[in-house]
């Protein structure tokens, strides 16, 4: 059975009820214009929805045709009146510590709902309603920066997102040189690591010796929500220049025993904080010893974000000692300052040990609330993921070297390990590294 | 795009955890087998989900494998062990109350949010989790009629499901010929209204001058939700058994301006409650409006599911009078005791008469809490449509005449005056009916 | 890329063209209707084919409004109208016959190609030629039992379709209960060798421990053109009555090592002698070795057409002696003339040794232009099949007693071994057969 | 039904005979590599075809491995061994000559017959295989070039294709920013007319606003047989170059009445001389006035590739008034040869006038064979459409200037004049010319 979400039909639908819904912006008793507060009011009280469709179609047609403030003032009513009923709340509150039980905290839950859920449950009625909910969840995430009174709102969007969302719901698909273009461009808009350089480039990372997967939503079958790149390889990678400058070749996928994830990207912002990452790691993981039974390795090869402003600072309060280091590292540093060290290859070579020793103790011993310092080191090891290998000179690109002097890590997915590290992660954030890397640590 | 639920991927996902819950089982340090709670916790704990998958695909089998009385006893633990944190709870009702506004009534909202409903995301993550989650819920809908404690638990799982079965998740299929054998016999076994007698009969059904319309879910895709089954004809059918014995023809398809909404059968128990009906006819209308442009007029041919036990006990009671109706009527029904007046044509023609009259008088005079005592017909008044027609000897099959002394009714939906239809009745139950039904009340 | 084949705009420029083709109707000079001969002459004159497809449709929706004689008038018209040119032709021989060389041949074999050709050719071009011109040459080949000058008309009918239905063509596809139900009737329909009996034995049939694989051709995407049935069983089976009367189990599956090809037909009679049964046996053999890997042994279960027949000639002429039997076997064959023999065991096992020791006698000794007696045999054998057992009562309906008094017999597929016994058999006739058929013999 | 070509499966059974097929080449008797000659003789020999897809593939894959000399030896090798029976030929002539009516045709028909047809059509078996004889045929039109003999070798692979590549198995598919990516690069590849300059250009060409349709063969699935983009536009277009620099909008789509067909591509180099031009163009058309009723005019955009060359001739010779032209045009050509010309409004404006005139000429009264000299004129003329316009800088860019002095021309397809234009182009080479370009001829 395929799926046609019959947005054609749907929107007959909410033409039929246009006209009556055209007829009322004029008909206000109070001379007020049916705004979306008369619409968002009108969509709730539709007990038999006899115009549901049509009415939650005009909120999303009208929000659209909103400006930035109208749109904030949107979210502010959201927060001000369509809370839940007060009144029932509060009697909901006494029943429950009058000792009602099982039943009154059931009541107390369905009171304590605010109307927003309810609403935003039927805007996503309308034709194209998922989408224009997440466009809506957007703009409310770039409000909420400056106007953390929004949070409520935004607590219920993420609540039902997060519902709808539910990984059970999403369907694994593998992007390839075969799928649809529109389906396509939207790898080259949304891919947020290592920049795709128009079709070309694209091709060329969807070549014989390439998987690239992403999770699909059925309600969004023309959108990613999140992209794994995969390189196919003979033992660990560990630049990324050379990873995407190679030529495929059939000679390579025979040989290849690794598989390297080199490239995750969400893709859409109105999903922010509903993740995906850890589960579309671990379905590729699986998908991929299916098709290609001779991989035995499977790791990533990932950015160190935070590891350039760290080194940054220590280079400017010479602390090396608090870090354990010999704080003659800070000499041996030096070469860094010379733009020429790439291609020096003496300079390179003083480089590599003093910045490798860095970054394992940039790893092992920053901290942030007693996890790792780095937000993506925090992501794999909390998948069970362990911290592989340190690749000096692994990203040369100008982002590269500015984000993590060159640097790169590969995370490891053992799947016999993972969840003993896990494990070991989740009880007192022990961080899993191999010997190698350990040894390095000042 | 086309999607595809890797069931077989999830289900790698799960054997590769499987081994270390198998682990466990016998592992548990005090003795205590690795049962549903144990399942339940884990599952729940998985911050990290390393073995999410696994935990609720083992939930899944676990809970199938259990008889009557374990599965009663796995809802009575949701119900008493898997509630909110009471602690949190009642700090966040003393915040809520100290005036903490908005932000502490999403505290609130969240503190009082159960910990099933948590553990009911996660099952959904396992191979085939939103079918299990049906078929709990299916279950527990039974237990409930004896155990009203279970509510709050089937709130939670009614919950979850009204917001993953939004309307807007759901497409509109036609189902005819050329559908899949699988999806075709489950229409056989689920059609609720007028029992399809095997193949041929399904076959007939699905014939030029007739149309199948089902909903679907993603998540489940063969398995329908609910479908209707419309017949094609010129002029209003009153006559069901006629309408089911008419040979197709092409001639009659070009002369049909009538869809005849025949049958709507509900598939699935584990949706009680979450209701389809109203928009499936709605969407229905709009596809053969837009495909069939000849058509003009939209009615159904239903049955009256509580007009016989009114009748017998109005000629119990003998309480004519209280309903209008000459108290004369009750002489002129006494062919009825007759099994033969179908085929006589003299006591059909003389029940005639007293019968209309009596079936409208119970439309529009009988009523429960206000709205019409017929279950029927409060679903398509509510949905805006009117009492059209009364048809007497409209099924005279045994089903027929023991529910309803054989008559049957057309409710019309007329999309003009759909709105205004509900309004009224939505406002003051007020019924709409043809001038010629409410001639017939007594 | 997934093909329609677009009838609607084939039929919306068929209208185009029709109203010019109505008006010829009235218009020819000579008030000679515009019959079969003017539209097939027009259809081939049309070099810019202006017309083409209208003129076509036209053609195949004349033919299908004519009665038989005057369809066997058309295809006479085909025959003494529609050949070469023969001036031209006799023109070409002369050339070739001057020693024109390969120059000359090529002229030649131009100049040999009747008008038919193109005229089949075009139509072919009309929404559903295809179909239409099986179906013509369904019925020419009924005129052709009594009329064989037709020959030749049927001569090129067959040549076009032999190229159109090349095997490279054609796509295998696994029929199962999940395909839609407008196809799986067609199996009903054209089952040959065991009927099925309705739905529900169509539906055993493609259960778990079954598979049935079909050819299609893209210009007939509903219509199967030769369909294997298959069993998945444990060790060689030999009784189809057996076979169809288990139950399906996951276990049988698991456990199953054999596959049986019990059932082969051609569904297109427009398609007779242009065969298919030995590729699809190969290719179905591959996709099962390469699905279901346990699988070790490849055989049919198939019946003996000839045998009854034979047996029947046999006894009456009691010509044992001249196949080197002992004559004393017709006394043996008594209890065949008592129909009880089927369930008195007695009766049964006398019959067994001799019924077994004719059979592999008819088999192996008697013969038509040197080859097997038996059709079902010389298309396994041909094929490169072995002939591995005999099994007595293998098929105890009504029909196979009368077609083989019960006998079924098993031909080996062994790929190893396919070449070196289909070379056999083409160069002198041998026939392959396992010794335990071999000591059978009288 | 969808259908896939079994491509794994064949490969399957190809490898199962490989092994044989391997044992061969060193078994040899004579000591004779198991070359090109013996490949063919033994796929032709298969009776059974026991090995007919192995070998079949083993020919495809020598042919690739094969240099261009070796290539050319196997079409000679074609010619000189692979023709008909000589004796048989002989015997069937004679048949025929002494009187052997319809069956000795019939005879003759078949012993003419080369062996390289059956040889090809068993080529086709390969995994592949039809791909790869249009392989062969586009070497083998490389090497007639120089090489007249192998004519009676292309004829029979032109006769085979033309008999699957008849039309009524072509399907038509949209072309569209939905389709993938490996489909849309071919555009890029074979585009023959505008060349399409990237992504980003193919992009523009599929927008809203545009059209592009294709021709598919179902055993090619991946490949465009022959396409055309269509531009929607307000009014007849006369530049190409706006057409293709215009941002394509709503709006535009809304206004527009005209559909121009700006490119025909054909892609299959191996195709060539089977025509698919003229069917594709009026299927398009109705599909187009199926889709976008509001469309009304029907016209291309196309090239005069002949008239860049003829008119050079003119110039040079100056023999203007035999084509009754003014002597003095000449002198107003003057400005042409001015490479500023294009940007001077005045010299441009000067040219306008004796350019359309020698154009409208050229087309009217320059003749090959009668018909009209230059091609692509023959090919819309011989369709039916009428020469509507000469548009004078239609074309600017290098290619267009030097091809045809920058001029374009229109062709209108008239649905309701096409075959009477036809026909009378059919009957005396009439040019169908509309009035404004009759009057501008000399």
């Amino acid at each position: 059975m395929k799926f046609h979400f019959f947005q054609d039909a749907l929107n007959m639908i909410a033409d039929a009820g246009r006209e009556i819904i055209d007829k009322r912006r004029g008909h206000d008793a109070l001379g007020v214009p049916y705004d979306m507060r008369h619409l968002c009011e009108d969509l709730l009280s539709q007990k038999g929805e006899a115009l549901g469709v049509a009415l939650a179609r005009e909120v999303v047609t009208t929000y659209a045709g909103l400006n930035g403030e109208a749109r904030r003032g949107f979210f502010l009513m959201l927060r001000d009146e369509f809370g839940p009923d007060q009144a029932a709340l509060d009697g909901a509150i006494q029943a429950y510590q009058n000792g009602g039980g099982q039943n009154a905290l059931m009541h107390l839950s369905q009171a304590v709902e605010s109307r927003r859920r309810a609403l935003i449950r039927r805007i996503n009625m309308a034709p194209g309603g998922t989408a224009a909910i997440l466009s809506m969840r957007e703009d409310l995430l770039r409000y909420l920066k400056t106007d953390p009174l929004l949070k409520p709102v935004d607590s219920d969007f993420a609540y039902l997102l997060s519902a709808w969302f539910n990984r059970g719901f999403l369907s694994l698909e593998c992007v390839d040189w075969q799928t649809p273009a529109h389906i396509l461009e939207k790898l080259i808009e949304y891919e947020a690591v290592h920049e795709i350089d128009g079709w070309d480039d694209l091709r060329r990372r969807l070549a014989q010796d390439r998987r690239c997967y992403a999770f699909f939503h059925p309600a969004l079958p023309d959108e990613p929500l999140i992209f794994v790149e995969v390189a196919l390889v003979k033992g660990m990678a560990g630049s990324i220049q050379d990873l995407l400058s190679t030529t495929p070749s059939a000679e390579s996928v025979r040989q290849a025993d690794t598989a390297i994830f080199y490239s995750i990207s969400n893709c859409q912002k109105g999903l922010t904080g509903i993740s995906f990452g850890n589960f579309l790691i671990k379905q590729v993981v699986e998908e991929l010893r299916s098709d290609l039974p001779q991989l035995k390795t499977f790791a990533t090869l990932s950015p160190i974000p935070g590891f350039g402003n760290w080194l940054k600072k220590r280079r400017e309060q010479e602390d090396y000692e608090d870090y354990g280091l010999d704080p003659e590292i800070g000499e041996k540093l030096a070469p860094l300052d010379n733009p020429g060290w790439l291609i020096d290859e003496e300079m390179s070579n003083a480089l590599k040990a003093p910045l490798e020793s860095l970054c394992a103790t940039y790893f092992l011993k920053e901290k942030r609330k007693d996890l790792p310092a780095d937000p993506v080191a925090r992501f794999h090891l909390g998948n069970g993921a362990q911290l592989a290998r340190i690749n000096f000179r692994g990203d040369t690109s100008e982002k590269g070297l500015k984000q993590s002097a060159g640097l790169l890590v590969n995370y490891l997915y053992d799947l016999k390990k993972i969840e003993a590290h896990h494990e070991a992660y989740a009880a007192d954030a022990t961080i899993a590294a191999t010997k190698a890397v350990k040894q390095l640590v000042g």
